[in-house]
């Protein structure tokens, strides 16, 4: 068959005006690529010149960019000019010193080129030998940071659980939830699904709500429970007891309780342990959202607020909001991978293969997760433990949490402001005071406008919040390049704006 | 206060010792970045000194990597030889231009620095405030991609619908059942939720089953409609009408159809425009997963598998798999926004803001998906789009589809092979014919034995299905790195392997 094969040769040549386009040329991936490291570090260090929140109108983008795709290949220069002059001024600078809103994302070179690495292979993980270094680094990492947060070996590959990376909580909760609700309707049957109850404090985050609804329990069963100032906003394990006796005595379900160490609002911290223990009696699947509270409790002493841990089923934290790793990164261990796997299992013959079948100590990741395919996400992570270190990076949590108790002091400095609930990590919650001679509702104004501001000098974001019927600002310490000085140049400016606000009260 | 102010800079300054640990500083991110290019451009240089399908045994990395995570920082130099010694061995390249399995994941230098300006941003674009940028870009980019595949309006912004990018199809699936599901619970009542009754065929995804049990469909009710060979495996609308007939019959209520243009076993295409005139009589939601087989349709000589969109609900194509985007990378596109947005939206108080409460036009795109953070995923598709230009694009797809040409008809020219299913794409099915004298399951075991030969020469890497209870081989051209050459070299080792076999067996 040689001719033919040479005809097929001749053929393939002639063809190769398909040269002209190679996407994955290595000299031009080197030259685009070194172009965009230096575009990048320049933007890290001019950062402070932008206005940290977008100064933009509805529609600024889509007036400025054309209606259809271009025909013929534009240049990079190009491209890169139109991201300074139209991307850019629509960024809120999520990494610059002076945002202070919602949670910091954090970031690291380490965390960069891990993410370039992982990139560089593009390799879909979905199980062992789709990239047998995919998943095997992600168990060892996901086993090290265990280690680091002193989880008991139950959550161990090393033991007898395991950890995956999600994108996000959503994700985490959604897959415990229904690792959960199926095996209570293997028990009950599942026509009896309406009878299944979730429980949450009024602080859980937002997305729990969803989650739930997704996964198809019913939402008059969804039990939101209130939490009070009294108690820091912290869900009550009492008040739990009650709800859920309530429920059992209707004939109802408890299923899974989603408790929260940081909540997002106030990064209130629910008692873990003794919500076990009523969770215990009712055979409810506990999960811990620790997204952002979870990463502070590398350090030991912060370790308490996960007291407890060993007894619930699962646990996440987002390392991409304080561990310095980019998004998305989302940790999820249990303690019954045995569960999620039960639910989330596919075995599409095209992804059979003989080490899959013949090796139960293969871990697929496919079926720990909504979806099929994965990046190679663990390498960020063990790029930062590795660059870093345990050492350092606890104390980067502490330095975050200084630098907060710093602002707290500058605000219990100035008697016209309030620390509105105690700071437990780099967040802290204040407001203006309700002034003699004002009402709550004017109180509530003053602040929004503080907020308001504050806000649209460019100088500073921060956000609020409403907890207790409390309107109340938050200064979230812990961008990865805030120093001291930013924290205490933010309090200048949130001084001499409330300053010149009270004037304006009394004029 | 002013000496107030100055105790704490002091106490600031004192404590500075905070400075040594600076995980972005922009010159030591320079360096780290600048390396990391050159590693990644050599790889992609050196990419075919590797075996394509990892050659190591399940518990090859753990035995090589520390238990415990270290107190001190590493090199990046340490690390980078590490992923050269230790990572690499453990991947299956999927980059390789003689991977030719599953389907290909592919890239380009663009996507890559897109992807490096979406993390340099970091932003968490969960609503519009958060960073109109990304927002609107990916606003703009969905409509740019909708267009080039010749989509109506009413799946635009600039029309009635618009589009989301999740990360997988899995994803895309899932927020499109869920937002048919509440409209027909809305209807019948969410004590009904065990008649809802969903459709695919025995050749839709097998994340579709897992996606469907998420979202709490009930399994038996999820129809898995039989395919032949002599319908090329794709779904009969009449078989569909028989069986949603047969369903209402029963008192159920036909909820979701999964179509989908390019299966994952042989690329069958199912009829879009007479699924949907079955679809319509019964008010089904229509989503089609054109993940592979969508992006060949921005080629007008492929856009009639594409016949009849107008009249589905939803339609996801993941450019990941061939449009050089990297992973992950997903387009959904419907005509229904308000009803995802209405089972996914969240309102917490932490995140209202004056622009989101006051403007109707603005999207907040946490309400298209199941989390609530995302990353600036737009950017690399825009970087794309503009880098390459659409008649670059389309020339891809074709070069491919012209490769998967070349390897049919050297496989037709040897008579020992049969293509069992007719190409469409770039995907090649074959196997071994049935000999003389022996029975199909010696055929299926040659065909295996053919296949763990050829993979574990680490010269070439392709997979199997079985469908219609045929064992075949999947030749998938399409990896970025590939051209002629790999196609006709991938086909002599298998045709001399083949020799080998064939001799082994009459001897």
């Amino acid at each position: 068959m040689g001719s033919l094969e040479s005809d097929f040769l001749t053929m393939s040549k002639s063809n190769n005006n398909s040269k002209e386009f190679n996407p994955l040329d290595p000299e031009e991936f080197r030259e685009k690529a070194h172009k965009a490291v230096d575009f990048i570090a320049d933007y890290y260090k001019n950062i402070e010149n932008y206005p940290v929140l977008s100064q933009v109108q509805p529609g600024y983008l889509r007036n400025r960019i054309p209606e259809t795709p271009p025909d013929a290949p534009e240049s990079f220069d190009t491209i890169l000019r139109d991201v300074q002059n139209d991307i850019i001024p629509g960024m809120t600078h999520w990494l610059s010193p002076n945002f202070f809103a919602f949670f910091p994302a954090t970031v690291s070179s380490a965390a960069f080129v891990g993410d370039m690495l992982s990139n560089c292979f593009n390799a879909v993980g979905f199980n062992w030998l789709a990239s047998p270094a995919a998943t095997e680094l992600e168990m060892v990492v996901m086993d090290w940071l265990a280690t680091m947060l002193q989880l008991p070996k139950s959550f161990k590959f090393s033991g007898s659980g395991g950890g995956v990376l999600q994108s996000t909580t959503s994700e985490a909760v959604l897959c415990t939830l229904i690792a959960a609700r199926d095996r209570a309707l293997k028990e009950i049957g599942v026509q009896h699904v309406g009878k299944l109850v979730v429980y949450g404090s009024d602080q859980t985050h937002s997305t729990f709500m969803k989650v739930c609804k997704i996964a198809g329990i019913h939402p008059e069963n969804i039990r939101s429970i209130p939490t009070i100032l009294e108690n820091d906003f912290s869900l009550s394990p009492k008040l739990l007891r009650k709800v859920v006796e309530a429920d059992v005595a209707q004939g109802l379900v408890p299923l899974y309780l989603c408790a929260t160490v940081g909540t997002t609002s106030t990064t209130a911290i629910d008692p873990i342990k003794h919500l076990a223990d009523v969770a215990a009696d009712y055979r409810i699947w506990v999960h811990v959202d620790a997204a952002y509270g979870g990463s502070a409790c590398i350090c030991p002493e912060y370790r308490h607020f996960l007291d407890g841990v060993e007894r619930v089923d699962s646990l996440s934290l987002s390392p991409h909001k304080w561990l310095l790793t980019y998004l998305d990164c989302c940790c999820l261990w249990t303690k019954n991978p045995n569960l999620i796997i039960n639910s989330l299992s596919t075995n599409p013959e095209y992804l059979k293969n003989k080490i899959n079948e013949s090796n139960d100590s293969v871990v697929s990741y496919k079926d720990w997760q909504v979806g099929t395919g994965r990046k190679f996400k663990s390498l960020r992570l063990w790029l930062v433990l590795r660059s870093y270190g345990v050492t350092n990076l606890r104390n980067h949590i502490r330095t975050d949490i200084q630098m907060a108790v710093t602002f707290e002091r500058l605000v219990r400095s100035d008697p016209r402001f309030e620390i509105v609930v105690p700071r437990r990590f780099a967040l802290v919650c204040f407001r203006l005071k309700q002034f003699n001679g004002f009402d709550s509702a004017y109180t509530e104004l003053l602040n929004k406008r503080l907020l308001d501001r504050v806000n649209s000098t460019g100088r500073v974001y921060m956000t609020h919040t409403i907890v207790g019927g409390v309107y109340l600002l938050r200064f979230a310490v812990g961008a990865t390049l805030t120093r001291d000085h930013h924290v205490v140049s933010a309090w200048e400016l949130i001084r001499e704006t409330t300053d010149a606000l009270v004037k304006e009260c009394y004029a």
